[in-house]
């Protein structure tokens, strides 16, 4: 097997005790050493595992992971031979050791193992290149682009004129910024496209009228956007990605969005141009905005939601039309009660 | 702030006026300067605004705005101060103010600031480039390729053999295009992929079996598209998008599909095989449409709608399968009034 | 018309009647010359057509087609004069000609028309390339990756570090592999990107940590995969696609996701992580699954579905939440007429 991290660390028990603040249950060999994460059914004697769900008991009986996380509840129930770790948030203690051992995996690396500026990339005399940014082969650097310093430009990566770019930020391989100005540690992958034209037309019967899209992009710090996800500058206003905001895959960002802090966006959500949406918004894949709606807060968004008015501050939402979570789900169950019953109540019915 | 658009323009009230047949209230400036057009919230001295609707007035008194776009009946509404140009469409003319001072804006131009052929592309000796065609490095122009005079083939563009491209195009950064004939003053944006093989397979328990697609993608006069949209070539038919029409980020085509003249495809639209599209039809977001469907000249089609089945011309539908948008909301209505009364209805029902 | 597909055949109708087994009518002339397949509307004196639907029987009298390949009962229904050969599967005959008659389309060819390796790639010299590998200009292979031979790289295709692809594969424009391992005669079409981070992260108030994503994606032999399609590496297990699955354009495949044989998923389609897919599964377009859904074998799931939980092997899915099709025919239609009775049923309802 290729080793795609091969800087990986190790860790014993003992470290991992002390990096969790979890509780070795007594006999735990605190000097065994730990080299990767694994779930319980296929972890094997240097894998570390967890647990937290009653659903996977019959995985702990029978695991041959080095060592496992659990709850005090599920530790009573280990097998005696398992080396366990008990600690409130298995999951959480579970994560943090992998970040530990793979602490090249929390941004992406050169895809050609390049060290400084690569032959082959094509970078304009104007471009300001801190000391420390590493461009792969045929990126492309534009005239007054700016990159900071433990920056990354991937392979084929295209920068246009003036765009800035943070430091410790990696651009993926294919990915083409333009009008956009992006912060510090923020990861593009492949084939993401920011700063393009909105879609902005005045319809007319003779042929669709061009409006322009001179606003720019800003991406604050700390951002991630999935691979070929797109993100259109604006027209009447900036188009903004909060601090710290997660952003999936093939995900579509309209021209004049607001998108507040800490949000999470899964794969394949479009968000219609002007929509504000609030810090700390989660959304499921396949949810869609209306052009112009605003989502409050905290607010929750159910996979493939069509959002087409206000979503209140912490509201969980779903459907499309989209409504209360509560809602919902009593307009499902109503339906199919409904649906199950009809032969009874309509006997003359025109269904099939 | 960098300067994206160095080469706008400025133009004075007295100009804008002339340009848009506003009528300028008595006392407006007519030689102050205008820079660019605002919201009526952020506007500033040089900036102009406009408003056609009643939720907000609020933002018109306070405005800082240079001037303002209105209507003769929110004219009169108008602070004293303010200057205001009166006509009947003032988001038309607001737009029309924003085409002129941005002319650059209307059309994608070199991420490189390239004049000619850029060292580092790759330009078969066979392809066919006229005079004033623009290459950014790195695009690769396979052999045979025809590409018309003020074309942009963008870095990192890839053109495959024998594809031609008019006049006056903008292909963007990272595009793919191969087995297609464009036509003049086509808009390309990055990572857009046009003329791939489309999804065809006979499928088989030993296997699926490959369906060649050996026709073209013929995109006419005046097309835009998205970013990482997607359009297949055709098997049976060539997949033919028609003069005028815009599409969005992230739309998929399929393979022999015919789209009309002057379309409108939001982002994420998906539309498949062989569906036949009339003229004037505007699609929302995330529509999706099965393969052979018929979608009459003018039909609008709501966001997230799946069209099972025809449409008739000018017809409005939404929904997941479609119907006509005043049963769609029938429904939505009926079913949520069901939903609410069932307790009462129906004490003895099974719903949570 | 430029000739995308210039080494194509022909086919007499004697051969292609061995070919498909077809039985030629009396007086059809074997040594006829076909050069291509098309529908009967279209096509001309060297195309050969197909009829196995009543709906086009209006076609097939009007025909000028040089042959149509027909079942026994509209055999006795075509014109007079037109060569019919007949067969009890006229689809998959007209889809053997045309495999014989474009043998080139069935496996996408290098862009540039390169052989061996093109100026301009750059190819990391601990590469390991084996004899007749394509390599087209601007390629970008990464330090230790692995290409068996008979295998296309395409422009601007970027492999990752210790990437392995297998023999006669044939990776698109564009696309990026970065963690994976290929098998043989798979096709990724241009803008795929492949083995990039999954979207995983542990919420918190203080931000959202970066959950390592350091497993691979496995894509075994015989797939095809989309244009711009994303395929995420996984955390806890490796991504694995089944031998012979295809995927269509701007799918989104999460983390940990396992797929089988023989899957035909189609465009726009999100699988959430760690989903769990049987073998020979079909997905319509825009369908979506939750995470760690499990879908048996053999399922069908309508366009657009949403399915948040279990879909037991052979079943056939449609709908938002997901439920057996004839369910959810049976709520359509429910509640189509509830909407329609509504007036009637309740004088004093708030409906708009």
């Amino acid at each position: 097997m290729p080793d795609f991290f091969p800087t990986h660390c190790e860790l014993t028990l003992g470290e991992i005790a002390t990096l969790t603040q979890a509780e070795p249950r007594p006999g735990v060999p605190l000097e065994r050493r730990i080299i990767d994460i694994a779930p319980l059914d296929v972890a094997r004697g240097s894998d570390i595992a967890f647990l937290d769900n009653a659903k996977y008991l019959d995985a702990l009986a029978r695991t041959h992971a080095g060592a496992c996380l659990l709850t005090p509840r599920f530790a009573a129930m280990a097998p005696a031979g398992l080396p366990v770790l008990v600690t409130a948030e298995p999951y959480r203690a579970f994560i943090a050791v992998a970040r530990a051992l793979f602490p090249s995996s929390l941004r992406p690396s050169s895809l050609f193992r390049t060290t400084g500026r690569a032959t082959g990339a094509q970078v304009h005399p104007s471009a300001r290149i801190e000391a420390g940014v590493t461009i792969d082969p045929l990126a492309v650097i534009g005239p007054g682009a700016e990159i900071g310093g433990g920056t990354l430009i991937a392979a084929g990566a295209v920068l246009g004129p003036n765009v800035a770019i943070g430091r410790d930020c990696a651009i993926g391989a294919g990915v083409t910024v333009q009008h956009s100005l992006i912060g510090d540690r923020v990861i593009i992958h492949p084939g993401a496209r920011i700063g393009q034209d909105g879609f902005g037309f005045l319809p007319s019967p003779q042929g669709h009228q061009k409006i322009p899209q001179h606003r720019r992009v800003i991406i604050q710090d700390d951002v991630e956007i999935g691979a070929n996800t797109t993100i259109d500058r604006g027209s009447t206003r900036d188009t903004v990605i909060g601090e710290g905001t997660k952003i999936d895959n093939l995900v579509q960002i309209a021209h004049n969005v607001s998108i507040g802090r800490h949000c999470l966006i899964a794969g394949q959500t479009g968000i219609s141009g002007s929509a504000q949406v609030g810090d700390f918004v989660m959304m499921g894949g396949q949810v869609g905005l209306a052009d112009h709606v605003t989502i409050g807060s905290g607010a929750m968004l159910g996979a493939q939601s069509g959002v087409m008015s206000e979503v209140p501050a912490r509201e969980r939402y779903i459907g499309s039309p989209a409504e209360p979570v509560r809602d919902f789900m009593k307009g499902v169950a109503t339906l199919r009660r409904l649906a199950r019953g009809q032969k009874k109540a309509d006997p003359n019915g025109d269904t099939q």
